[in-house]
């Protein structure tokens, strides 16, 4: 997994047994993303301008938690793309304390337009420069 | 699923596409197990003075979407326990906005007690009387 | 303080003390302006349509804690819409565990609606039928 | 105001209208407060074990917001303690994108001991020796 998003657990994303509601693990997962969008010079507001999209909706999630957090930790979300297939992806997360890793998790996307008459979110195939983007980043490794 | 927890959508729960931000779908999941231990008179301060457990923690996680909500919805977490493990349980969720069937997923949970000398979370034994709190319910339903 | 939004406090809403993590108080006050439009047949999506807006976005705010509340309370947010002037309108809250008091605050909101050369929000006279729906109902109160 | 917390704006801090949903800024707030404790070796964990209490609890907020900020934005936090009194202190916080100021706010805090009888949030008076941590870098500045 090779790109890093970095944070400090803060007071707030803990719960009464003093460690990170998981929900937000969640929520790192996301922001992990968007950040290797960023990295690309992308964003959900590029993505929508350029292929009309409403965003990047999720299809399938999850996580496994191997070790709590707690406020003032901090972590690593590392994230690579795992998979790809014509009209989604999925992005592998592994979020570490130093050495020790604390979460492994997945989300698998897709482009997602609203269909005007039924309001329905729809799949779109997933644009060949878009997935170029993440592969050369691959090759390159 | 028999069991049911009802919430709206709110304003704050939606992202700039406009749908809800899916980590709050996880926290519905979490608002709806503790509805569930409310049922039974419990919660996780009753939980912690009982057992002397941190809480019932995540051990893994997931949840499919297969439609969006957004502010305003009316939606309903249906709930049950899929399987009991000596040391775990897995409660399945189904989010639905009337018939339509947006969101299924499970939390695996166990009683996790802090290790005095590691600080680590391992987790015990599930209470026979904890787990009979949900077998009656099922068979008399 | 005349209308009412019912919660109840999560486990997810509350930090290591074991209380409300009081920006979620701030939430709630919003979900409670928001439910104060829906008895009005309105919402952001309506007011969107209707007026070109953004949205109702925030001027000022402000809240006291005079008790905690913690997971497992049943907590009412009254509120009522305390000063108009031509370009904002002003709510206050008072949230309730039975009969005490726990929380005092207002919202002083306006009606943003984007600037299309600068991208700055600028604000735009309160509609008069808008504010005619909150004024008939203190009115036949 | 001096000490700085540098954060970027996330997608789910945004609502529907594409900007900060407002009160993540009162969250930020917090985290800046807690980054002040950090760099006094401070944290709510270590003043609970050297008073105490509970935590630092607020008893009173507020912010104005000038401009809104959306996902991808970089921004600084700063803080100073602008008024102590024996049993409170008031925070004083200023958010900018830049140059541009987008939000003024304050907390004002107490430490907070739980009464043993009535369960109830009581202040007691705050430590020289912590008031101490702040006024020297005042000082030195």
């Amino acid at each position: 997994l090779r790109e890093v998003y970095e944070l400090r657990v803060e007071w707030g994303d803990c719960d009464p047994a003093g460690i990170v509601f998981y929900p937000n693990f969640y929520r790192w997962f996301d922001s992990a993303f968007q950040a290797m969008l960023a990295r690309r010079g992308l964003s959900q507001r590029e993505l929508a301008r350029r292929y009309g999209i409403l965003g990047t909706a999720l299809a399938d999630t999850g996580a496994a938690f191997k070790a709590p957090a707690s406020y003032g930790d901090a972590l690593s979300v590392e994230s690579d793309i795992g998979r790809w297939t014509p009209r989604s992806f999925t992005i592998r997360y592994r979020i570490r304390r130093g050495e020790e890793i604390l979460v492994e998790g997945f989300e698998t996307r897709v482009f997602a337009v609203r269909n005007g008459s039924t309001g329905r979110l729809n799949g779109m195939p997933i644009p060949d420069e878009f997935r170029a983007l993440f592969l050369e980043a691959e090759t390159q490794a």
